[in-house]
């Protein structure tokens, strides 16, 4: 399984993802699902995946490609807007799956990918986007400002809560520690290492990039600290009517 | 949808569920899932389900009915044990399921029931089954001494950081109400009221039975009470090493 997310703040982007993969549940290896663009000065693009490792890797060697040699179905240099972009990288997404359509579907197989795409180009407004593996996409929003893909159910409480564009960077950065820790302590193909890194807008240079792995500190800090902080709101909840009533309540 | 949980905990049992139920997403309304049989003074029963409300009602119904009338499956005054009772119960859902399964598979509904058993009879422990559509089940144990069904992700971090069989009932109680909190705030298809009740062990009689409104100032201070102890323990997260050489950090 796969879990990436990414939040669409005021300040910029944060994208974070876990890189444990499974063919099966008793194939699981490691491999990272953050890539990092930067094929211009003027533009950066960070694409993460959650899905077919096949139809991914093929992508990302494909949008790699369209970058050094003529291609047909663009390239994230010819994109003038981020939706141009996400539409380019769902048009590479779809053009993989069906070449290898037929053969999978025969195995029962899938080999869907979605993706988020977070990212910039010069002129225009920082954003984030989702994009389906039929091709369609779309944006993150001040009112929704994450996007999840993959296992994306136990890590969303506490996007739920918390998610708000006003987070700054390192708040938006915590934020998708906890979310994935909450992700990896409910789904063991979810794990660490966790990648996170931060863009903040308009300098089309990320500002931090983070591997935490399971036996760094900062990873435990957080984990032991969150771990800690939800103990302490669980025993700080209302007392029920009945227990005040008790002797030595 | 549904959430239903439930804790099998030393001291006796908690078992608790939402009552919003849907047939698809425009026909939203609300029924109970939690139901208590306490047919002799020797046993007490709290079953609770998720699944089709068709399948739930005539299995209900059989139940009751197999209490007054020579019964075929057997019933739950007749089980010595509590997987005995469980074991009844699978077998009453499949021959309901198997009676509509035909003309449901015509139409590609489900049929499909899961339900919770908890219970005690005297001279045996209190426990916790799971019973699945195809009339299998488990028991909850002491490494993991809550069960789900229904709607089950969301309201899994907090039970996986804080359920234990050490908890005293009016704790299970609050761990459960969070847990269906967090599920409802992440699904609208989950919502109150949400029904709790508590089983202290060897009692045949259950010492609480909560229906929490959303208006109800209960819920309400649990919720906001958890909300609050949750933006706290974000709060206090660690900083970053780069936060921290920030001028005025």
């Amino acid at each position: 399984m796969t879990y990436c997310l990414g939040l669409a703040l005021d300040e910029g982007l944060v994208l974070a993802s876990d890189s444990r993969t499974n063919a099966g549940i008793d194939y699981v290896t490691t491999f990272s699902k953050l890539h990092v663009f930067t094929p211009a000065p003027d533009r950066l693009f960070v694409l993460l995946s959650a899905g077919n490792l096949a139809t991914t890797q093929e992508v990302l060697n494909r949008v790699r490609r369209d970058l050094e040699q003529p291609a047909e179905l663009g390239s994230l240099l010819g994109a003038r807007y981020l939706f141009e972009a996400a539409d380019y990288i769902g048009r590479v997404s779809l053009a993989v799956q069906r070449a290898h359509g037929p053969a999978l579907q025969q195995s029962g197989v899938s080999g869907e990918t979605t993706f988020l795409l977070g990212g910039q180009i010069a002129g225009q407004p920082h954003g984030l986007y989702m994009i389906y593996p039929q091709g369609n996409y779309f944006a993150a929003s001040p009112e929704t400002p994450y996007l999840q893909i993959g296992e994306n159910k136990y890590g969303k409480p506490a996007l739920d809560r918390i998610a708000s564009p006003a987070l700054s960077l390192a708040d938006g950065a915590r934020l998708c520690i906890v979310s994935l820790d909450a992700t990896a302590r409910s789904n063991v193909t979810v794990g660490p290492p966790f990648e996170v890194v931060l863009y903040p807008k308009d300098t089309m240079a990320l500002s931090q990039r983070l591997k935490l792995a399971a036996d760094v500190s900062l990873l435990a800090q957080m984990s032991q600290s969150w771990n800690a902080g939800i103990r302490r709101a669980f025993d700080q909840l209302p007392r029920f009517d009945w227990e005040l009533a008790e002797p030595g309540a």
